[in-house]
């Protein structure tokens, strides 16, 4: 078995160790944030910790209001601007915590007047170093390139800290993640079975909308690296914007379909894409009865229901779920070709950029 | 001869014309911003014209010193959320005028309180109407489904609200942009000739950094609707933190590849890609004479330097000439594919999404 897979299956418990043990800082956090609530938030990171400050750009500004932006790492690297980061909180996410242009993003920020967090696996890096506060990602080591259980673990450290901002995320349902990314790990037969289809697949668009675009950019990047597959990412609505004109029979298309406010614009582009004569595989739950018994398209279906009764968006947590069972095809597809997907051809697991 | 290529010629005129007719208008927002400078910029935009807005991006904050966001435009249009966005500039760019998403999130951005801006080409459209402030982008009527004209005038009009913001972009060189672009529709046959190699090309990466990374989005977006070709666009520094992977010896890297601080990374990447058997295909001009004489890749090389001794970044006005021979390849390739680029499969010239 891979390392990649077996990192996959730790994700449960990895998940509520990094919760427990991250509770008591992130309430300090709260309180601090109470008491200076930040006008802008800026997300640094790189490869799949970008994907993760893709998902807290979708969750932060939805959840507190406040403006978020993705930061581009090499205005300060190559151009070394001064930005204006008063009353700024500036996140860099990474699992090694020695991503250059990360930290010098952070150190800059800093130096410009923001408050800074560090969300990384390793307690002792230099970013957790450089960082005012850290919420440390307990994943334990992780020992394949492709990064599996520290993206969720960031995921989880990202809610955490939309808690810490004071948005509308309870720790009860937290709590509850854990389990339904169990739910999700019940399902590894069931994707073994579905990923010889794809065996010989050379390309493949997928699709996510809202919360879940993040994991459409993380899904892509496992098919990238553990499978060679050239997998386009998009937002549904950026989709139709150009790039569907590409799609054409020989490649799928593999959207995220949760139930909730992205559902009719994920299910028009089913039909789009089927129109053009290419088939879909998408990822959702039991809530989404639409989805998880529609004609004409393959459905990984997760049993856990992830409608919250709350005033927040009802897919507000399936962004954990559902990346467990494309982290699985993508490690079962490496197999299937032959790769192995712990060490991926012109890759090493600390990747140093400026 | 393709609409395309028709409006492709148009662009020195359209780029002369917009900066003409609408330094009135931006001298008068200049004024504006010296009282009230935004402390966070938020720009709003779909499909080219969110390439177009991702070049701001990285101008605006570079050149301004101001936090700049590109919109997730679901976060009003799905899930309703209220931003803060006191002391915001909202940017809003359009060809048409009519992206019912771009214009909400537009209206949301009133409503919450920033000041708005629209940069269309219509001067009757929606998004003129709805924005405090138009910067009207004068191309004249485009009538391919692939934009190019309104795409150089965006940046054009980019460029312009640089200078509103009180950013070193001078008008005199402004002037100069126009014949830059001419000098880059005098590599036409050069370039035709060079598209027959791409015939059966059926993936290709676009790489470009910083100030290009926009290039590399509206070079790929181009070959994807015009052309069918499966195009990844990536910054060299995300590119090696795992995409890298599935390069292989049947499909090209296309790079913009100017003198100035991007471009060691830039050559990293040409040598770390050759190293894996993939050939490259460069954009560069005279200044960089490393570029425009390196072995073993394939350039095309614009004439005009764009060196500047002023306090601004040396390849600050690269990105309207360099992406010239780009929308020149992508209308001859796809007529080398026997392809219609004024009508791609599955695209109309106006898209609706919310």
């Amino acid at each position: 078995m891979s390392k990649m897979l077996d990192e996959i299956r730790q994700q449960p418990a990895a998940l509520e160790r990094t919760l427990r043990s991250e509770l008591k800082g992130v309430e300090k956090l709260r309180t601090l944030f109470a008491k200076n609530r930040p006008k802008v938030i800026i997300l640094a990171a790189r490869g799949t910790s970008d994907n993760a400050a893709q998902f807290g750009r979708y969750l932060l500004e939805i959840a507190t209001g406040i403006p978020v932006s993705l930061a581009a790492p090499s205005i300060f690297t190559l151009y070394g601007a001064r930005v204006d980061y008063k009353d700024a909180l500036v996140v860099a996410i990474s699992q090694s915590g020695e991503s250059t242009d990360t930290n010098l993003v952070l150190e800059r920020a800093r130096e410009c007047g923001a408050f800074t967090v560090g969300i990384t696996n390793e307690a002792s890096s230099t970013l957790a170093k450089i960082a005012e506060h850290v919420i440390l990602v307990r994943a334990g080591r992780e020992q394949s390139v492709a990064a599996t259980k520290t993206y969720t673990g960031q995921l989880m450290a990202v809610y955490m800290l939309a808690y810490a901002l004071g948005a509308p995320v309870s720790l009860d349902e937290l709590r509850l993640l854990p389990d339904t990314v169990a739910g999700a790990l019940k399902l590894e037969t069931e994707i073994r079975e579905k990923a010889g289809r794809y065996r010989y697949m050379e390309n493949a668009v997928v699709v996510g909308r809202g919360l879940n675009y993040a994991s459409a950019y993380e899904w892509a990047l496992k098919l990238m690296e553990t499978c060679y597959v050239v997998a386009e990412r998009f937002s549904s609505a950026d989709f139709l914007h150009g790039p569907i004109a590409m799609v054409e029979q020989s490649f799928p298309v593999f959207l995220f379909a949760p139930a909730g406010v992205t559902w009719p614009s994920i299910r028009e582009m089913i039909a789009r894409v089927h129109g053009l004569g290419a088939e879909t595989l998408i990822i959702t739950d039991k809530s989404n009865k639409e989805a998880a018994s529609m004609k004409g398209t393959r459905a990984i279906v997760l049993a856990t229901s992830l409608h919250r009764k709350s005033a927040v968006p009802e897919e507000l947590y399936t962004p954990l779920p559902y990346i467990v069972p494309a982290q699985i095809l993508a490690a079962c597809l490496a197999e299937e070709k032959g790769l192995n997907p712990d060490q991926p051809r012109a890759l090493e697991k600390v990747t140093r950029t400026m």
